[in-house]
């Protein structure tokens, strides 16, 4: 399952695979990706705040869109805002990870709203980590359009 | 001076260069860049959420250095957090824009601050637009660290 995703993100959008964004782990509610920090760097030899956004969305989008596949909705999978807090310079290569909230009411109305095949949004955070450190989350509201 | 800036950016931040963003206007106060769509497409084949996220970021960024470097202070310029509503989606190639608005209090508290040596925190909003339609705002708050 990790080399369709990755393939279809790497295809599908180029950028990732110019900044060395992989895959580790995916399951359809889990996910934690790898970056690679050199071709992301900026003038301090940190991850530029760029990437660094580029690559937890990049993560957060590929967790919703296997998760959706997973339940056979025909949605479109797209990000309407986002936010994110940057903690701590990335200083070697990052990896960014979420998980889907199961318990949260949040989840059982996107299940209701997508079975009657109504558009539905929901909000994602993505933590973004170096060296076991937190430094930078991003919480984005997608939207699951019907 | 774009000459000097493009190139500060392309060597330093090399995504930059890979998503084929260029700075169209600048002045201290005031730029205009261009991104192309082609490297920053994603699974619709409009603009990655990431990648205009990362070219309004380097917008912002070059805009405040160039501020800076002209206002000759010697500080480090860096992200702290910053926030993002998606309009539209961005259909072709696509200018981020911003300025630095010099009547607002903000604006004097910087300047009184740096001349005092003392880190100091500003926000700065970067349009997108593509087709002359608003498709994004960036809302980043920097930091200038003494």
């Amino acid at each position: 399952m990790i080399n369709q995703y990755q393939s279809l993100v790497h295809q599908n959008i180029p950028l990732t695979e110019y900044m060395e964004w992989s895959i580790q782990k995916l399951a359809p509610s889990d996910i934690s990706t790898l970056t690679q920090l050199t071709p992301n760097i900026n003038v301090h030899g940190t991850a530029f705040a760029g990437s660094i956004y580029a690559a937890a969305m990049a993560t957060g989008w590929t967790l919703l869109k296997c998760w959706n596949d997973h339940a056979n909705y025909e949605t479109e999978l797209v990000a309407a805002e986002a936010d994110i807090k940057y903690f701590r310079p990335v200083i070697s290569d990052f990896e960014c990870s979420a998980q889907l909230n199961k318990t949260h009411e949040s989840y059982s109305k996107l299940i209701n709203r997508l079975n009657e095949n109504r558009s539905c949004a929901i909000k994602l955070p993505v933590e973004v980590t170096c060296n076991s450190e937190l430094c930078a989350i991003l919480k984005i509201t997608f939207v699951f359009k019907c």
